[in-house]
């Protein structure tokens, strides 16, 4: 936790918050701080800076706040990602978040068990808890989107597709090319970049056919077989600066 | 697990093994062969390629093997890392060797925790686990090599400052400048290079002044704070192609 996330509610007055919960445990246990202590706090959507602790009690830390840096530069990504386990699918979304990214979109495809439809890592409350662990890793505060399609045809014809008018889109997959020169022009300057990415077991021939025929680009990760979440950061990393 | 190592003492002849133990288990519950399916293993240090499945009992699986295959490049890279908690520890070893490091280093900084060096993470029994967990899941055979250096000083000086007059050094630390082309020119097409990564706390400035003494590149990875496992893969994806 480099810092902490702060939302309206913990507000008592302008510049008076006061924790209790997650976050009141994590300071107490890991952090301990004493009063007049300074800590990193920012608000959700909003900019970061220091809390001074003015009070410790046995359910609750009161800071006074003063908010004036921005958040770090959101990543120019949508990514788009076939469900994943549910203990990777957490994984992703506060890796994720940690580097930047805004946009999440999973959906389904045929390789994706259907079981992982059931998860409760799907709640709402289960993802903002992931959402939050990145942004407070990454001194962020801008909240991401999650959305989920639950199914391949509707996923590629009324989202990807009218994406794809707008915005490069880029698949990963083994059957790509490399990623070279040729395709990093195509995809820059425009921004944001649609990145692609399979389940465990890949892309069936079918749905890559449906990619080639929308002339996305696929790029493959290189002849080692990577987990998502190895291959999605190191996706990312080789086609931004953050 | 896309590929199953093979060791030695797996090998009834040349060409016939029996698996027992984890690999037995892990095939059994999750790959479920049937006598004649097909599958991909490797031999360690070796190459790669299909064993026949002969036989299946309550516990073991017999197969037939012909390996032709060479494995994936190596990283060119010499791994340095602060000792990191035994959970990361685990999956840095993990990711990194699916990523295709082969010489890993661990030392100690000052702000690594000494309990740290206690874990039954460190092991031989238990690294042997997660570098074949890497080599399993990137289809890779060759087995890496993990030191560790429990002291900083004779880090530096006794493994890092020979490495240096041969190999290029990065030091990933906030301090540093971004990778940029310059920096790039200077590293290639030396190889191997060696990536330092300092502890969760960072590098004390006594230790960055040192690395800066002796003239080790220091990049920085933007303004996002990085858990180490996503630094490393961040980084080693933005300078090499795999």
């Amino acid at each position: 936790m480099n810092l902490i996330l702060l939302f309206p509610s913990d507000f008592q007055d302008d510049q008076t918050v006061c924790l209790t919960g997650r976050r009141f445990t994590h300071l107490k246990e890991i952090i301990k701080p004493k009063v007049d202590d300074v800590l990193t706090v920012g608000l959700v959507d909003g900019d970061w800076g220091q809390g001074v602790v003015t009070q410790i009690t046995q359910s609750d830390i009161t800071m006074t706040v003063q908010l004036h840096q921005k958040p770090p530069q959101d990543l120019p990504i949508i990514l788009c990602m076939a469900l994943i386990r549910p203990l990777v699918f957490k994984r992703v979304l506060s890796t994720a978040t940690a580097l930047g990214v805004k946009n999440f979109i999973f959906f389904h495809s045929r390789q994706v068990e259907k079981s992982f439809w059931q998860s409760t890592a799907l709640n709402e409350k289960n993802i903002k808890e992931h959402l939050v662990l990145g942004l407070e890793q990454a001194k962020d505060t801008k909240m991401p989107q999650v959305i989920f399609q639950k199914k391949f045809k509707p996923f590629l014809e009324n989202v990807l597709l009218p994406l794809s008018l707008k915005h490069p889109v880029i698949v990963a997959d083994p059957s790509g090319k490399k990623l070279d020169a040729k395709i990093r022009q195509k995809i820059f300057p425009a921004k944001p970049i649609v990145l692609v990415f399979g389940p465990e077991g890949g892309f069936i021939p079918y749905e890559i056919n449906l990619f080639q025929k929308h002339r996305f680009s696929i790029v493959n990760m290189g002849e080692r077989i990577l987990k998502v979440e190895t291959a999605m950061t190191s996706l990312i990393s080789k086609l931004f600066d953050y």
